[in-house]
């Protein structure tokens, strides 16, 4: 039998009961070793990335949602509404049309990814962009919420961390172990939350015997656990982690201190290098977002903080495919010539 | 364990020997029942889709580029060309990437979709765009091969079409047999060809006790097979099998004749609604070509050929993130509004 969906495949260890799963067959993502990144950025450590960008919509936010949505289908919601930087309303879309609902996504205007619109706008999602930021749409979100009957679906809903930690299991579950490291983008901080569930579940049931340490990467304009202050006006090219008041903050700087972890910053440079890095040498095209957590393996690198040897997983959050026009951007473009085969081979150096 | 990728998953199944797999474990993508859009069109059959998109670069090409991948890197091949309408082209890219060899793409001038385009570049590969459709830029492919050390990884390739074929074996394995009727889109032909050899398999090793009918579904201004005739310019919203003169053409009519099959044409409008049906009623995005196969199932539900109680599964064989553009074109667009909770509450008519 073929992967069921990540709330048949765990439902034990969430809080659905016998819930019939609203799914779209979300998770059973791969674990995708790297060596050749590794030997490029010189690091002696067995490096997997967990490509979420083959879960349905693109990214590592259909498990929370389809626990999210089954749990607001079972309740006899109707209709289900989101704030986010493009990710979350994809899912959110996708899953409310699978399951008969409506959708109200809010975004922050002009600054969500072309693909990422695209997704809302298929799946029947009606889609407002207010002015400013991922914070002051989830400020409208919360207003319509409490006036009107309408499903939250951020993190703020429970069900979206559970559903998430479900990676973190899928990654003892491929390994026989926990890693020694997990390294991770940070944006609302609810993923680096769900992971630390996650392997906190396994350890503590003795399915594994060790935790990870979680390493968060924020990025440098949009850093404000690093920094220790709310940021009024976050900016990177990484627009999934665009926020600048994180939802889950306080649980993310528990998950940090509990694992021994670490969130730090990195620049917009570095993720972009470690976004054409990934692509060129191992052929896994993520979301700047994503990066985050590669260049964040390089700046832990850099430092030493890596042993050798050491078991490293880094999240690579959203499929690139989300996000196509910075790829354009950051690449030479095309070239074009007539069709005629000796200008081909001049022109491919041949 | 986790999967593997198709080269290891059916390596007896494959003309690898024990080579080293070139692979970003691709295959094992969902098998998804989608039954409120058989209710939507008003057809009693259990239909399925089989989502191709969730494969690492976003198509089923995956399938057979980690075979040709693999055995040209056995082969000590140090460079791959392709001509492709975008999916070809940026699944070479990325397991020449993965190989550590060099990628040359040669795709029809402003003819492939934006997201196609980013991931050949992503990976590294250098982009020709030459004027004319896919058969001219194939034509150059053929030349410059004649000409140079270079492995053409198109589907003359016939590793392409080992590979491709296991799409049919995971769904055999996943419903426990063969589907009764299997509905996919033709361009390059390729793909139906792939799975007749697939079902024929299994089914002449009594692993299946029958072969589903083959169905295969053109665009109507690209059906050189329906018309019997090379179509000099085709032209079609779904670039994917824009194609006037397929590789595969004479196995794809053995397919459909021994299957008691058909390979019909469907219009744009028609594929352009099974598109958004799709996406609206299952939360399901896949590009425009894999619509097709939809539009397909809808035709023939309408010509009643789908007996009640069938098993149908349709190929959807890429992640509509592919083509964010045209998904936006055909959708009405977002509302822009203040940031404000009453505003928002008035314009979601709630």
């Amino acid at each position: 039998m073929s992967w069921a969906g990540v709330v048949d495949q765990y439902r034990a260890r969430l809080p659905v009961g016998d819930t019939q799963a609203v799914t779209l067959h979300e998770g059973n993502t791969p674990l995708i070793e790297v060596p050749q990144l590794a030997r490029e950025i010189g690091l002696d450590a067995r490096v997997f990335v967990k490509y979420e960008g083959l879960n349905p919509t693109g990214s590592f936010k259909d498990r929370g949602m389809t626990v999210a949505i089954t749990m607001a289908a079972a309740a006899g919601s109707r209709a289900v509404i989101c704030a986010s930087t493009g990710n979350t309303s994809a899912a959110a879309a996708a899953y409310a049309a699978r399951a008969g609902m409506k959708a109200f996504v809010i975004v922050p205007e002009g600054k969500i990814a072309l693909g990422k619109l695209s997704q809302a706008l298929m799946h029947g999602a009606q889609v407002l962009e207010v002015k400013g930021g991922f914070d002051e749409a989830f400020e409208v979100v919360s207003g319509v919420a409490e006036a009107r009957p309408v499903t939250v679906v951020n993190s703020i809903n429970p069900y979206r961390l559970q559903g998430q930690k479900t990676a973190a299991f899928e990654i003892c579950d491929t390994l026989g172990r926990a890693p020694d490291f997990h390294i991770l983008p940070v944006g609302n901080a609810g993923n680096i939350t769900a992971y630390w569930m996650g392997y906190s579940e396994y350890h503590d049931e003795g399915i594994t015997s060790s935790r990870p340490r979680m390493m968060g990467f924020q990025a440098a304009g949009a850093a404000p656990i690093v920094e220790g202050r709310r940021v009024e006006k976050p900016e990177t090219v990484a627009s999934a982690i665009r926020i600048g008041n994180p939802v889950s903050w306080k649980q993310a700087e528990a998950a940090r201190d509990e694992s021994g972890g670490a969130i730090n910053a990195v620049t917009d440079e570095k993720i972009l290098d470690a976004y054409k890095l990934l692509a060129a040498t191992e052929g896994v095209f993520a979301e700047p977002a994503s990066a985050a957590s590669i260049a964040g393996l390089i700046a832990l690198h850099e430092e030493k903080v890596i042993s050798a040897g050491a078991t490293v997983v880094c999240t690579l959050t959203g499929h690139g495919l989300k996000d196509p026009t910075t790829a354009i951007d950051v690449n030479g473009g095309s070239t074009k010539i007539p069709a005629d085969v000796a200008t081909a081979i001049k022109v491919m150096g041949l």
